[in-house]
């Protein structure tokens, strides 16, 4: 059995965002030091870490400096680049690990290893030039989306092809990069499960939250999702089967397309997220324990804490100028308000989220 | 109306203890940026703080700089030097304010101010010298225990007197320091209740916690108290008006004797915390809002959180080696660790605690 970290551990974390500053305050709170590594000269992280070390992800040396000092290395963002995660991992302990990374990164190896394990996703093929996107348009139909293999997120490095015809455009569009052809699924709502598993094997999924998108950024999560509860069950199932069959250690997101008119298959799976997720804010105010400090006991092979939910939950992001509503949401009751501290509000940025308890979708 | 300080504002805080560093997470999850003024070269406030200020707090060149960065100062015990209260205050708001410290650090300014307003305490006199204490003696009788009137905490700076024999040695034990004699309560039971006011005079106090001690540290606090719901409602306006009556901004700790045979004076008054409170630790995972964030809501003129406890609770202290245990504890359903991340677990420090919900007082 791997040995625990024990408080007074020093938790390494990649990356300075609101996840990296999440992350860290809950390490804190279980008496853990934190130590940032990112290229920002500030970041919302370094403001509650223990130390910050400024880096790029490509320097070693700074990057040797960062393991020496830490017990354990974990990430806030999926696009660790590959080499930095590998290099890590021969000096300190990296979890999640390298194998479910490299999984998680790429979107071909992610649907073959769902289809590898019987797992369902939306038809999908391989696209390396025109001609590979023309014959699976003709075997997978449109509409579909194009989508690139690598670095995608919030929407970015995707697009949607309507007809045949839009096929050049579509690969222009996304800079003639290796990339997969993902059919369309007439879902009728997506929702995520956040899962997590340790070194010790041992595996918790929180229930799914259902999730609403503006502009392809998350709006907001809703838990309970308007889902049967044999589908709640079978969610949970499958992103527990994915975890363990990844060997994965440390929380998870999995989301789902919910494709109601599709008996037999009403749950396909659209991507996982090695890392703490926006749709698993819910669990900070709503479960005794939030995905944030599932992810250190997860981590440091502590056993996992209850994924019980308390009380139904909205929670909606602060989207840009969202965030000048601070004053007259923090009056409305039981409402939580958590806040990154950056600056600077620019339009589409995560400036900070609220969750609503008892309440109902409306 | 005083103004809110918003997210983004830099919270002010002396001192860097356990009680800080909560503080600080708190105000970090609230969007605020924390700054931590203590003479210690490392402190567990330090280590979650985005920016520690070490200096002495005679130091008013170090002081001013510090005030200089931040909007509001607020602190983690109540033994500040009034002297730097008083300078800080010429230089950014103190909250709590001077006047309210000065009350909490004065035994007999505190017994005073609880007559003149018409709340019962034990019964008290001003002791100056031995004749002082021999004719106090006479007067309330003994058992009685004598205190020093300033920097009394857990269980130091006081001794009992089982016998009027016994005064001078008792007068040179606390160092015939300025001081009170009490006479002793023959309490069934101490409780103590968290009450918060902000600068707009809104007020919220939670519910009373039992308190039990051990070597004169507090062991557990144990929600609901074994006392009447008529009790628990008076002993809670009972705080209200305290904070009210002095003007008082933030959280503050109240400690009250239950006497169960006296049914006219049932609950006195023991003492106050001008500062959040170990005995206030359970509103961390029992209530949606804890003390930490209401006294950071408080002290930026926030609305108050609920102060609604939606669990039984019992909070349990780890002294000193204690903390050995928190790889069982961690084990143990419903229970949540809080950790200090203090690294040397000497006899009598606290190190952590946690929150046990759902549990009865066995």
């Amino acid at each position: 059995m791997t040995k625990r970290i024990a408080p007074g551990g020093r938790i390494g974390i990649l990356g300075g965002g609101q996840l990296g500053r999440m992350l860290a305050l809950a390490a804190a709170e279980m008496g853990f030091s934190t130590h940032i590594y990112c290229p920002e000269e500030t970041s919302p992280a370094a403001e509650v870490a223990t130390h910050t070390a400024r880096g790029a992800y490509e320097d070693e040396t700074e990057l040797a400096k960062f393991a020496a000092q830490v017990d354990v290395i974990t990430y806030e963002f999926e696009n660790v680049p590959a080499h930095t995660a590998e290099f890590l991992s021969t000096l300190k302990p990296v979890r999640p690990g390298v194998a479910a990374l490299a999984t998680a990164q790429d979107r071909l190896v992610e649907k073959d290893f769902m289809r590898s394990n019987g797992i369902a996703t939306a038809p999908y093929a391989q696209i390396d030039s025109l001609e590979d996107l023309t014959q699976a348009l003709h075997e997978i139909g449109t509409p579909a989306i194009l989508k690139t293999r690598r670095f995608g997120y919030d929407g970015k490095g995707q697009t949607k092809i309507d007809a045949l015809v839009d096929a050049e455009n579509a690969w222009q569009i996304i800079g003639k990069q290796p990339a997969i052809l993902e059919g369309f699924v007439p879902f009728a709502r997506e929702i995520s499960v956040l899962v997590a598993r340790n070194t010790n094997g041992d595996l918790a999924a929180f229930e799914p939250g259902e999730n609403i998108h503006r502009n392809h950024i998350l709006h907001t999560t809703t838990v309970p999702a308007a889902i049967d509860a044999s589908l709640v069950a079978y969610a949970m199932k499958i992103a527990e089967q994915i975890a363990a069959k990844l060997d994965y250690v440390g929380i998870m997101g999995v989301e789902f397309f919910h494709v109601a008119t599709n008996e037999t298959t009403p749950l396909v799976v659209n991507e996982i997220a090695p890392r703490v997720h926006n749709s698993g804010h819910w669990t900070q105010d709503a479960c005794q324990t939030s995905q944030f400090e599932q992810h250190i006991r997860a981590i440091c092979n502590w056993p996992l804490g209850p994924t019980k939910r308390l009380s139904d939950v909205i929670m909606t992001n602060l989207i840009g100028n969202d965030i000048d509503e601070w004053a007259a949401l923090l009056s409305e009751e039981n409402t939580t308000l958590h806040m990154y501290n950056k600056a600077d509000a620019r339009p589409g940025r995560k400036m900070g989220h609220i969750n609503q308890l008892n309440t109902r979708k409306s």
